[in-house]
């Protein structure tokens, strides 16, 4: 969608729909959930909320609109997260601490915002400034779907298991057989090319060589990883990277993140409708790098790599309007799809560390520091999740993160060579 | 007060004051604040309020009323705090991660329960009972105070500043100067005897001899703390215990908690009523022990021991109805006195460890857990404060801390040998 | 003995005896066993002989000896420990770094004092340097009691068990059964007076009430612990103080230091002899605070306070030289006795928090940093061990460690009220 | 060499002279040097002895040996590393704790295994059973390259500056300036291929498309780090990553390891040869990948791929045995060059993180936890260094470490689009 926004028009709203996504997903939370931040990777809720307005009044307002107010002289340093550049900022780790401001005036800092917003998207913007503004809508996008994980994560570990939403999508339907599907050795092209709205770590159309490879058609489903579960799997330091076998006992990781196994053994897990059991067709989800890895070994496969993967979906899935399961599905989990879409469900593992692209450099000034600063120590993930607006994802779209993290939306698809 | 409960109607009013009380403290917050934990010394306030009304669910009510249905299955888990006999409790370091219950479903627990308990206590109820009674209403006016400190922790970090009331009370009068008060040697009584309320640690009368002494009759100031600092007492090791000055180097501490010099070299400070410039005269607060070691050793003098300090409160000032500035007077924050009480405004440091008394022996079954586990590197204060209910405060009290900590209302009461 | 140097021929000769102790406590080790520092509490063997060294040198010779060259400019540096007023220290936790000076180096370096020492001890000396020689040597003394705990603990856990010594004495003989040894209430004189040395800590005879108790005439037995850990004391919260439980189950801690429970059940131990089963009528060592305090506790009985320790011990045992198993017996480990001696064998905590004596002040000078600055978060132990010279300990030597600690020799006698 | 070993006269020439130089390295040394382990990178000097010694007894010896007998039964459980196959292991971390076996008996036992080595080569091995040996060769080869690293780290931050060796050989000659050498796009082949030995993780000629770039003909020099460090590189959050950026502030480097600014404000560096003024015509080491990282973009460039070194250096560089500045140069240090080499001197970082090749598998059993299970979170650095034997590098040997570290010898080479 943001990749065809031409008039002013389309831009608010385009605005406006992403501003309203927002909404929508805090109301049918309450004031207490807004407020904790149970580990650094976590952000409160209201942080969210007061982050994505703060990139607009910093990057959009001040710079263009002559004598605007900002709302709050402190809400920089609350609300900046990692822009160095943008000057000071409250620590990540205390985010917590702060009772204040209210839900109540983060929301009031939303509406003056958005009214400043409104007004300025209805005068003549250049290019460069509709750029940033786009920017910041993708932005909010992917708090978006930050701010899904963090719900899951404050609300999952909770002994009362709060429900987030009962009145989800019905779109599953029963899952296919998972095929291989191939693609032949040579050189194919990789990276966004053309006009339309992308970061900065996909830009950049280039060559790169693939060996003949097989990839499956379908996500590994919580059934295989209960075969792996069943035979020790989590117990056999051979299937595991000595980091990931370190991280395994240290922590004592037994299962996915949010699975228990309950009285008589069955396998129960937290979703965002509450604790329920396991059911064993659903794609797999919360699973980290280093478990995707020693899955992927225990099968005698692999991951692919994120080339691999890319031109896979090219191939065999380009479009996503045909796809299921994106955030606007309203589902808030994975469901079981006849298709063979990459795109949606959830953000599937590559075997691929996050690094530049040839001829990568980031934009001037703070906004430079959106992407290329983390380029070291994380593993690419692709193809959205339940979690992602459609309107935000391509085959090309590099999402990132640490290998041991599971909070997020995160499972896997297969690969082999032949 | 509580020493004077001598019938059920008493108790039945002495209950719903302090209930009431708790819930006037609450007053002036907003939702958000009742939810978060910034370090693990601090509980979030919804936490203090669940918490002291499951004392009553489970000490009062469920030994005693017959067919009493608990208010909610997982609620013990959640409000347990160290009574390990009393079954399993939340993590005390994750009490901060639960958003759930809401402020509004632990209100509902706390008049669900005190529906039970005023019931209850119409009917005839055994000694036994009335003691344990008396004991949680005690509990929960420690939790008062807990819930002031963690309340201007919660508050007193925010760089909003918020204020938690500005109505306060208005005793405060001129300071009059300090005098040394002396104390004879000889062999003196100390310890709890009598009929009213007391805890285990304070219990039994018993002989200690002093030798010849004397004490300030007054606190030590903020303005003789800041000639302290201008005397770079904060650099200087001789002054210091080796683990505190560890302590100091380890944490950059400089000053007070929540004093800041901010430019132009003026010292403000965080107070309930806001941040504000620091009074000279106003006694001195938020002092840790290895601060009040060190600026006595500074001055030439020491602390007293808690021995010391007892049997000069006897001496000099032993009505607590004739002291001045406890939590129902509204101050929220030391005040200058003309009188030399040793009772409210800041407990008072001693050079005593918190060990037991000869023939100490803890209660059994649970609430033997309350005070005798903790007698190993805390040390005694004295004295009571601005935080503390009038009526719960006594010569023989003693209250304790860990030598570093300081978020709680201390201040220092000098001594020193003739 | 140091009590009553009066001569410099005396001090003389008490000077080589106890440098020569040094030495002979090295003779049975490897270069190896020199360098070490396992954890931050131990520190390598070499450090020991250099710190020691050091003193003299810092404290005496620069001081006193004109034209005195220091023998290495980098010394002071490395062998300072904690006296900050002396300058520069290497830093303590990375003192096991340094392969360099090696050990014939810091041999030489001990020489080289030696020298230097004896050609100043011929010349006429002031009282105030013959109080810092004194000092000098009882602070070798603690350092040659360190230095065995240090060697156990460097090879005590290497699973080779090595072996320390096995030319041991042999004065052990049958154990008596212990007695119950009463003391009547009263008011009593504690702490040093007189003219022999002392540190600053026991300084200063004072008067102390102690009420009426019984203290037994024997330490308690690794049979007597054995029965203990068959009662699952170390599974029973409600022995157990509030740290002292937390430190049980983060440390997973079964038995005493060097304990282990072989395939078969039997409990074996390593000693300085080597690694060997564990003879019940032995003197229990290696013990903690903590579990000093929860076994009393499970005996119905208390650890006795120092006061009283001191009482009982002037009152039932007067006399060190009548008392068995110090370092000079040659026994390295505790024996079992037929006399009811409060000296020798293991350290006895006490349950008093190591505080100042009324009156006390520490030296002017870097000396002060001796002892004064640790009375915090310690606790005493009383007595000498089978690592202390005999003519070290008194009946006012007031020993401290950490109440977590347990690789010194220390053990238990239990006290109780009537 | 070892790439052309086809009799067992050679492989036991190879053998000897392997393990000779393993002595070699010692003889410098004092036994205090062998024992200790400053952090948990570095191994006490000794337990490599050991290590590569049992290695031989464990993979040779034992399996092909009929009646062979073990030097002693607790030597596996010390010496082993990470080989979880292989049995229990002594903790990692706690290397540095064991004195014994003492340096002496470590040597015994490589004379011992050496005496049944040479036996056991004089007997027909089996093809797989050479291999074995070959490997267990490049790895003490790789060990005795730790090995150097790790008497740098014992030694360099010692405050005596120990000498290693001042006998060092002198085939340094004037720097010429670094060229700009150009490749141009295409698909190349990478990887191993071929008769002689190699490591599973380099094993597998495969094709890669690289576009066109340039890469420098000379390693960076300190001269030029020094205009970055006074360019305040340190301090420009603009240059480094965000995990980099964390790394250098949290640890306060402010430059490379083993540098410090002298009074007066000139560099020096601690050299094996001992303290001494840095030279800046010298080639830059002890770097980590974030400052090689940093540093190539303060320069406008960037670090190499590891593809784009091992093609470079096939098309530049292609013969080893026209490098300077291996191991056996005895320079134990960088050099000036006037030739283009890619090997030797110093490892250069590439911005390649370590991961599977194509068709990537491990060997069956212990052996495969050899190189697989580290792949992730670490970087590829290519080309040896002045520590590594020259028979052991390869134009495809991929070295592999985290990117914080830098207490190897690492560099940089430059590389850039065009």
């Amino acid at each position: 969608m943001q990749s065809t926004i031409s008039t002013q028009t389309e831009l608010l709203a385009y605005y406006r729909s992403v501003r309203a996504q927002t909404q929508f997903l805090c109301d049918p939370l309450e004031i207490e959930d807004f407020v904790v931040q149970p580990v650094m990777d976590v952000s409160p809720l209201k942080w969210h909320l007061g982050h994505t307005t703060w990139f607009f009044e910093t990057f959009v307002l001040k710079p263009n609109v002559k004598g605007y107010k900002e709302f709050h002289p402190k809400y920089p340093l609350l609300f900046n997260s990692y822009y160095i550049s943008a000057g000071e900022r409250w620590s990540r780790e205390n985010r917590g601490q702060l009772t204040r401001p209210t839900v109540k005036e983060v929301f009031d800092y939303r509406s003056y915002v958005n009214n400043a917003m409104e007004e300025f998207l209805k005068t003549e913007i250049s290019d460069e400034t509709t750029n940033v503004v786009i920017l910041g809508l993708n932005h909010e996008q992917q708090h978006q779907e930050l701010f899904l994980y963090d719900i899951k994560r404050i609300l999952g570990d909770n002994p009362l298991h709060p429900v987030y939403r009962q009145d989800v999508g019905s779109n599953s339907s029963l899952k296919t057989e998972s095929k291989w599907l191939q693609i032949e050795e040579g050189t194919y092209d990789v990276g966004f090319e053309g006009q339309g709205f992308h970061f900065d770590n996909e830009k950049g159309r280039h060559k790169v060589f693939l060996h003949e490879f097989q990839i499956a058609s379908q996500l590994v489903t919580n059934g295989e990883f209960l075969e792996f579960i069943k035979d020790d799997g989590y117990s056999n330091h051979m299937l595991w990277l000595s980091e990931a076998w370190d991280w395994v006992n240290q922590n004592g990781i037994r299962a996915p993140r949010y699975w228990s196994q309950e009285d008589g053994g069955a396998w129960w897990h937290y979703t965002l409708q509450g604790f329920e059991q396991i059911d064993p067709n659903d794609p797999l989800c919360h699973i980290s790098y280093f478990e995707a890895d020693a899955f992927a070994r225990w099968k005698g496969c692999r991951l692919p790599t994120e080339q691999e993967w890319e031109v896979s979906c090219n191939t065999f899935s380009p479009e996503v309007s045909k796809s299921v399961n994106f955030v606007e599905d309203n589902n808030f989990r994975p469901v079981q799809t006849e298709d063979h879409s990459f795109f949606g469900n959830v953000w599937e593992w590559t075997a691929s560390p996050y690094i530049a692209y040839p001829y990568y450099s980031p934009p001037e000034g703070a906004l430079g520091e959106y992407n290329g600063k983390f380029m070291v120590n994380q593993m690419v993930l692709r193809g959205g999740s339940f979690g992602t607006p459609r309107n935000h994802i391509r085959s090309t779209y590099r999402n990132f993160f640490h290998p041991h993290l599971r909070w997020m939306f995160s499972g896997i698809r297969l690969a082999k060579h032949i």
